[in-house]
């Protein structure tokens, strides 16, 4: 676990010269007087920058402080679920939310031989995904013995002799351990105190130099919002690499290197056990929310060759503006070439590429990596005809 | 190797209906008369596509007629290559040549126990691949006990006793077989003689609706050129993607659909034993010699995320230009994520993108998948350090 860490403290102290004061909490900005306090302590700012990052969202429900209902977010709680686990010697958990993060935690925990089954309120596994291809992930997760509970609401947590039951509108679900991977939220309380402006789902508003509403004020990470390159509004999809751009871009802003960045494509990838998932741009419904008039293609096309061995089904679903013709998004499928195809589709909608210009590029073919016309290209050819 | 022929004759007379005549050399076209003929036949056309493709170099030196002297190009080359290893029991081939084929074919060999010699005159592996990246091939083959002897001319192969001999400036090869995989040119003869003009090297010029210089006859597939996306001039890269594209272009222009095709960025992936190889855009040297002003990133990142198993190593090497900030151009190396990595440069190389943008857009992350900040993005954020 150890390797995870990619910085210490010391790190931070010693090679770096950096005043860390850790166990502090601040409890308030006075931006007039440009200064921090907490209990105790008082520190004075030029430019302050707000890294706070996100917090699990852990349902106001009875029974979600019982002892072995768990969050995942910082590298001590993976610690705490893995002491649990061993501990308990856990053979089944429940996993309330059906996110990446949930995914990612199933697929570890059947990788030790515990049970699992996912309860979440929704009613579909993955709302954003075209339901073909939440039908592969699905599928999967099935074959895996997952059991999978959406549209459930959760009614509370109850603790019996050391097993937990998780009571739901419509059954109960019997474990050992609960991990509630029930989302995020920005941690921007004490933003929000020092009256900085806020942006989607309450985080930290930031221009494109990742100033707040106060010009001395940066925030950068999972607390702060960013703008969409495909809507031009802003959006908050907190990820690693948007935070860490941001970090890198506030230090250059902080000492006069003046750097913009345009935003973020809503990229993501994850794997559910032996499959690949990866989006960039907009679902369909979220096209159709930001006053697109969109249609999509869903293709199935395969990972390798005609004839060429190992080869396996890929699906592709691509969303086009019909008005104009723009590329608006993409999700991929597939037990390979999934994750990294996905990147084509971003940079074309950083350009605000035409679905019929993405299916002019010259992308790559040889036969142990797709067809002749990579499923990219597919599916472009098949939402041109709608456009 | 039945499963590898796409569409067979029957299916073009008999299912679609066209007149296909087989066993028919056309010798001269008659563009005044608009009609083709051959021995014994004349044919009258309104519109006429040439596909001749392209047919693999075999030097005109002595021995290379010589039975177990082959070529790759055809299926039935394969078939031959095939028959002649199980009728002689082939333990040990040179290969005359060190392109895609040549080292897709080394692979194929070796996966049959065969041990391959691959030789040829110009000194170095790859000449288009950055030399850091083709040392890493080099490294790969050679650990794979395949013998590389770049730098040596051949000046014939001899035949005795069932063994032949590649006979070089500096050394004999001997093997039971030699695979002449010495590059392809095109079937532009024909074309030629009917006056069309021609574009590099030999091929039929075509503009960016496949027409030649004859507004009535079109060139597609590996006999033909393209626009190169980058440089705006004509160039010969006859790979499938192109010439399928092409084809259907053809047709759809023929028909009074106009189609127009952007071009080509000159990407191309192929697999050498455990590592992809992929390339997309301009080299240093290609860069040069068309007016451009390059600079060059080289690094070497990893394919997963810190600490993930399955790690391997990532090579890429991107190119720019220094006047414009341009990105021109990038190479992949690497186990796992090389070949559809490619694919994200390739389209910004469509849209004329610069380092900078390039740097900024929002790639995938996900820990199996690659580091935070994806390969191509570390060597963009380096190569920017140079413009």
């Amino acid at each position: 676990m150890d390797d995870l860490v990619v910085r210490s403290a010391d790190v931070f102290k010693e090679k770096q010269g950096i005043d860390l004061q850790t166990g502090h909490q601040v409890l308030r900005i006075d931006r007039e007087n440009m200064t921090l306090s907490g209990e105790a302590f008082r520190v004075a700012y030029d430019k302050l920058l707000i890294a706070t990052g996100a917090s699990a969202v852990k349902p106001e429900l009875p029974g979600f402080d019982l002892p072995g209902v768990l969050t995942l977010k910082s590298l001590s709680d993976g610690r705490r679920i893995k002491d649990f686990i061993r501990a308990r010697k856990v053979s089944k958990a429940v996993i309330i939310g059906m996110g990446y993060i949930a995914l990612e935690m199933g697929e570890a925990l059947l990788a030790r031989d515990i049970q699992v089954e996912m309860v979440k309120p929704r009613p579909t596994l993955l709302p954003w995904m075209n339901p073909e291809l939440a039908a592969v992930i699905r599928d999967e997760l099935e074959k895996h013995g997952v059991g999978l509970h959406p549209g459930n609401s959760i009614q509370r947590i109850e603790g019996r002799k050391g097993r937990l039951q998780v009571i739901c509108d419509n059954q109960v679900l019997e474990a050992q351990m609960v991990l509630v991977a029930a989302g995020v939220k920005p941690n921007s309380d004490l933003a929000a105190r020092a009256g900085l402006e806020l942006g989607p789902a309450g985080s930290i508003a930031v221009d494109d130099s990742l100033q707040t509403s106060d010009k001395n004020i940066y925030a950068a990470g999972d607390c702060a919002d960013a703008y969409h390159v495909v809507t031009g509004g802003k959006t908050w999809i907190p990820l690693a690499l948007r935070a860490n751009r941001a970090g890198w871009a506030v230090a250059d802003n902080v000492v006069g290197r003046e750097v913009r960045l345009p935003g973020v494509a809503g990229t993501a990838v994850f794997k559910v056990l032996d499959l690949q998932v990866a989006r960039t741009g907009l679902s369909i419904a979220e096209a159709e929310r930001f006053g697109f008039r969109p249609a999509e293609a869903v293709i199935k096309s395969r990972s390798r060759a005609h004839a060429h061995p190992g080869n396996s089904a890929i699906w592709v679903q691509m969303v086009g503006d019909i008005p104009t013709g723009r590329l608006l998004g993409a999700q991929l499928v597939g037990r390979e070439g999934a994750a990294h195809r996905v990147n084509a589709v971003a940079v074309a909608l950083h350009r605000q590429m035409t679905v019929e210009a993405f299916s002019q590029c010259d992308l790559a073919y040889a036969p142990p990596f797709g067809p002749v016309w990579d499923p990219l290209l597919t599916a472009a050819n098949q939402l041109l005809k709608k456009l």
